[in-house]
């Protein structure tokens, strides 16, 4: 079945426009894939702003860094024609032997009391301050705990693609915990209590050689240290999440059928050219690597221009949804998502659809 | 400098033709990469028995594979000429789109009073019994706290190559606990003793794109869970472990400079003819992420015949090792290791030598 999403007028609620920089040497090219959680009746994102350097001469490419011995962010540059530099991935350059971002993400906070229009902070909440952070932190997750907001989020350096831990009581002051997942391994979503006396997250690896990129389960017994990995999901070859998967939104609980379970809003990439959609996993409410049911067909996909079309065209990804509960709305879920990489949008999905969706 | 390596002369000292195939269909092709300790005044390994089936007829090639649903081992055939078969790797086959183990190992006890001869059970001692050790487990290691024997051991199935943990207090009855590391991640090795209230490991995760196939320390509350991953080597260009690096033997304690540190035996890659060798780290005794010394050229590589020749040539590989408190001998550690993924062979290394020889 093929789902009605009810896409804002106002889309894109946030662009880079609307960022300020964090240097004046820097422009924003991106304001995407935020985290979402509710704090005081205000809507409160953890947006990924990607900046790259404002002056780059013709036929130059560059790739922001942060030292982490300096604590300095340093700008590398390459002509574009030199030998060993490719750069034809907008989103990197390959140079020296290794791979380089064009830009450097950090976290900033944006508030809204409406969900649509957001007074966006002026400078970051969490930059790279670590070696795991040298060429950014990306795609926040954030699962409220009693008074408690963890985020989890992507770290990138050269050592690879892993998963860092944060909190916070207020989004002023936060409080790093170290690496959670090691290199390769991003989507990480926490569930919101503990199952079985354990607390439990979806995660990504990347396996190559042997394996696909699937999403996994592991539990944990103090939010730091996490094992018992099982696969959940794997790719499904001829649908539309037939090359990779991974989490998105932090799963929340759903009846669906006449059980109650965990719905988990994932992402899913059809190959050659790529597009990235959304569908949702159902999950067991007491085993959640148990899959219960999973959309056929997306639930979002890349219609509008602003998502076919932008820094990384034909994407939609997400990061953090609200439910009824979060007051989306009656059995509705509203979802905001970066689209082509560059700007944050939001929809409102009907649960019902999501669930008559299911296989 | 170069160190003098003391290969003992009844090496190798065991060969796939002292070991009884699992199955009367199969036959042995390896035995090698031992996890090592010490029960009751003899020396135990948990070799790696690697079986390949024992019919395969000419030009055609042969996957041996685990299905977790029926608990049967199942042979898949290939002609080596068939579209899409590639099976130039003596150890994999790419066929139907993925890859396989040409053989499918399991775990087998091996006892000896000498450290030398040693009887080998008849019947594995851990075999694949999970959908992700459909391929095989491998290279045991195994780190003795208090009465308990902890294996960790590499789980290779489709889904990637993860690390399994189990337990035994006899080698005769093993508790399984499920997968500490996920894929791809090999090559752990868990600290003897809790370090500063949690225990740590060493482990191996293989990044693609960005990263190297480095070393990394996690810490756990509780053996199943591990967290706090930082790096703590990676290949160094130009040297003996200039493509890719991986823990080896359990660490202990030494002695090193004026300070007490651990030592950890690990291998080290050199591309293009590869060519597996042994070196050692040693590691801050509070804090073992923070690299003390490392060995400038290896303390073991391939020169022996059974090491330059065999199912995989050009390799020494070791899971475990006896140190002076475990009766190596004074100022000795008898290092037990894979030659060529095949044999297994031992040699005496001086610790002297070792800690010389680090820079």
């Amino acid at each position: 079945m093929r789902s009605v999403a009810q896409r804002h007028p106002d889309n894109p609620i946030i662009t880079p426009a609307m960022v300020r920089p964090s240097r004046p040497d820097l422009r924003v090219v991106g304001a995407f894939n935020p985290g979402v959680t509710r704090q005081d009746g205000e809507t409160v994102l953890l947006l990924r702003v990607a900046e790259a350097p404002s002056t780059v001469a013709e036929g130059d490419v560059a790739a922001p860094i942060f030292e982490p011995r300096s604590g300095e962010l340093l700008v590398r540059r390459w002509s574009r024609e030199a030998p060993g530099v490719d750069a034809s991935d907008p989103r990197m350059i390959v140079a020296d032997g290794q791979s380089w971002l064009t830009s450097i993400s950090h976290l900033r906070v944006a508030r809204s009391t409406d969900g649509i229009h957001f007074d966006i902070e002026t400078s970051p909440a969490l930059a790279p301050a670590t070696p795991y952070e040298a060429f950014g932190v990306e795609d926040a997750r954030i699962s409220r705990i009693g008074e408690t907001y963890w985020i989890n989020y992507t770290a990138v350096s050269s050592h690879g693609i892993a998963t860092g831990l944060a909190s916070t009581y207020d989004f002023k002051k936060f409080e790093r915990h170290g690496l959670i997942f090691p290199p390769n391994n991003r989507d990480v979503t926490i569930f919101p209590e503990p199952i079985g006396r354990r607390w439990a997250a979806l995660h990504r690896p990347m396996p190559s050689g042997l394996g696909t990129t699937a999403i996994w389960l592991a539990t944990s017994p103090d939010m730091m240290a996490w094992g018992g990995h099982r696969l959940v999901a794997e790719p499904r070859p001829g649908l539309w999440d037939e090359v990779k998967i991974g989490g998105g939104a932090v799963p929340f609980h759903v009846r669906a059928g006449n059980r109650d379970a965990w719905l988990a809003v994932y992402h899913g990439v059809t190959g050659s050219p790529h597009r990235y959609a959304l569908g949702a996993l159902v999950l067991d409410a007491t085993d959640p690597s148990r899959v219960l049911g999973r959309s056929r067909e997306p639930i979002l996909q890349p219609e509008a221009p602003y998502e076919r079309a932008g820094f990384f065209a034909e994407v939609v990804f997400t990061c953090g949804l609200l439910t009824p509960n979060d007051g989306a709305g009656d059995g509705t879920v509203r979802v905001y998502y970066g689209a082509a990489d560059g700007v944050t949008a939001v929809v409102d999905l009907s649960l019902d659809e999501i669930i008559a969706g299911l296989e």
